[in-house]
């Protein structure tokens, strides 16, 4: 059963809905893994070890494992190989899909080195509401897949 | 003179734009102070040091120094004490306020016990253009009577 961020945080500092979010992402790693959960459609555990930052594989596991009883990941057995699995978005997880767009957009502003790809920075110039509703539907497509 | 997030980051561990804001923001302070600084317009030590989620005064004291490093805050005398300073927030710091709207949307939508004015839900879920057009408009201003 999943539980809520609530159930999962250190010590609950404040009723602040911002403060919420930090208890679960306010550390270096939790938000490149929904990244490629969300944004880079990955669903393995390799897929996400092989990621650039190069994430330590204990360390991806026990995000992974705090994400999913935050209610936030999913997983199920993998049809390709049953001994391992695959994870997927839960709806709560596809619903931060618009702030990891903006931290995005922000970040592709900012870094005059950025990586982020130059067809994002003009959609979301162009239409932002119509960037994030593609980016939520095929989230919850990823989600529906995974059931 | 102020330098860019890059400047100050501990290592670059990827050009993605996600990561950038993670080397800046990736820990449970830091968008608590841009929260008082962009959203409740806070600009002196002591009000920042009497939020509810009660940071330590030197992780304070850190964290203003390495937002001001990153180019995201300024200060100047302050006019009523001429032995302290208030903090305002940057252009760069004005932009984050659409990721810092989405993360506090989220946290009030999924928190059962959250602390977010219903007004603040409304807004958004009426007009969420005109809400963080409203915000930016008050983040500028705020900087512009710093200057």
């Amino acid at each position: 059963m999943a539980m809520t961020v609530s159930t999962v945080m250190r010590t609950r500092r404040s009723d602040c809905p911002i403060a919420y979010g930090l208890e679960l992402f306010g550390d270096r790693w939790t938000l490149l893994v929904l990244r490629d959960l969300l944004i880079e459609k990955k669903t393995r555990f390799g897929e996400f070890l092989a990621s650039a930052e190069n994430i330590a594989s204990n360390i991806l596991a026990d995000r992974l494992s705090r994400l999913e009883q935050a209610g936030l990941v999913s997983h199920q057995i993998d049809p390709r190989d049953r001994r391992r699995r695959v994870y997927v978005p839960t709806p709560t997880a596809c619903a931060l899909i618009p702030a990891i767009v903006e931290l995005a957009y922000w970040g592709a502003v900012h870094d005059s080195r950025t990586g982020a790809p130059a067809n994002f920075v003009s959609a979301y110039e162009h239409d932002r509401t119509a960037l994030v509703a593609g980016m939520f539907d095929a989230c919850s497509s990823a989600r529906q897949k995974g059931d």
